[in-house]
């Protein structure tokens, strides 16, 4: 984390997910856009665009890693087309400063793992397993409060987020 | 896979492990180049290493796909310095026809993740944790064996392994 | 390129470089930023930084996009840890819509030749060898309104940049 | 490189090209492989096809690294799904102990540049662009000696190729 600059929230889940995920991660974009962190996520639909618009109604920068080179979901500020496919997901899962995880699969279980072995905070909501050191939350508001209370020391130090 | 080719055998585990998973990963080594499989791992140690061991005792090809630009193990046939850190994982989980993981943790947790999102059978003896899909395996002979039994309609067309 | 949303550059060069190329770095992410582009860079030093605080000064958001798990530069909005090498190279030359090269050596040129595999405008200053396809500038100024240039077609659909 | 293994050489090229340079590609994967070396290339079509078929004609071992899932061309020994797209050049150009360029455009161009900037010797045989380093081949003969001429301190202590 860089002391002053927006704290860096990677939010993960399935391209596609039913609608009660959706409004969760959702409500987890608009609070992380309100306190001035930036988003960064795979870049397309389910889990990644509901996040997306969220932070995006809320003026939040969203940052899509995506797979391919395709443009991504309408929400996104940032694209990078890393036509990577799966090995973007390392990226998602090095780049935040703290990660949640809403729903998903295997793709998902892939960016925690990845997260946990980088020594990250992973909070998750609905998690299709629960992997060690994995922190669980039930809504979108206690998800949020826990991954940014992780980071609360280094906050500290800085401005926003 | 390719008919009439060797098959390839990713096998996944941790760069450090204790004796026993040791064993099972060198014996899992020799069983495959005795069977004239190809087999690609991480190129480093702990049960990348007796993997490695095992398969070169018995004139096996081993790949070696490495995090970094070292030159891995001493027992690889080919060393692919990728340099792409935990990214390598996907190049692994993908290139197998079928996957066997011995122990590991988070890292091999990603690779399983990822292979199981491309539809690949994983036979994993003393996983860190059980995903859904995959077969378990006490031994390294049940592991070889119900690895290459899941590509056995394939392998009828084929030569080897 | 997506109509409507800030058009993304992609400016490449040298890790370290003398202060001629290092002004004309600087005055190329003010212009940019002034017109309401993304940059998208390596995120470390020399041009990197040099097109960073240019953007930075204008209030542009600037896309670090590092070859390792590091903080980049004090200018970046956005750090991306690859940790992917040289490899991160190649995510940089696809995600702009076009691509400024400033000075540079070896892993500029591995850029640019992505770029124009990609079928992407590259606009060169003082580049270490002129690449077919490769549109030749002078100054800062030049640069930019060459690199736009060639998005005018598209840009008319948008709103910004 | 690694002393006692098999030297790894990196052949390089487009994915089509004419008689001429299939025929020297064919050539240099022949001479590679009665010298024992192990040859990494794109595992495609045109220069990656005819090396691959000149050294499995002479029982030598070749890895393609290839871009996506595919199983790449039919003489391959291992075949690396990194499905990377242009990342998996990088990984090429730094897994060989020297690389050997055959005409080419901009792919082979990035794929020079990367293995220059690591410090490795590139011999080319009618490159598209003559980067700063390059030594220049006429012939598959002259080419495979001027790449192995500069392993010679290394190989002294080797035990083949």
């Amino acid at each position: 984390m860089n002391a002053g600059k927006p704290v860096q929230v990677s939010v993960i889940g399935a391209g596609s997910c039913g609608e009660e995920l959706e409004k969760i991660a959702e409500r987890i974009g608009e609070l992380l856009a309100e306190k001035g962190c930036i988003i960064v996520n795979g870049g397309r639909g389910g889990v990644m665009e509901a996040v997306s618009r969220g932070a995006s109604r809320k003026g939040g920068i969203v940052v899509g890693v995506l797979p391919d080179r395709s443009e991504g979901n309408p929400y996104l500020t940032v694209r990078l087309k890393t036509n990577l496919g799966h090995a973007r997901n390392v990226i998602i899962a090095q780049s935040g400063d703290v990660v949640i995880a809403v729903g998903g699969s295997y793709g998902t279980i892939s960016e925690m793992a990845i997260a946990l072995k980088e020594g990250k905070k992973v909070v998750a909501v609905k998690p299709p397993v629960v992997l060690k050191g994995v922190t669980i939350a039930e809504t979108a508001e206690e998800a949020v409060e826990k991954a940014l209370n992780t980071l609360k020391a280094l906050l500290e130090k800085g401005e926003n987020c």
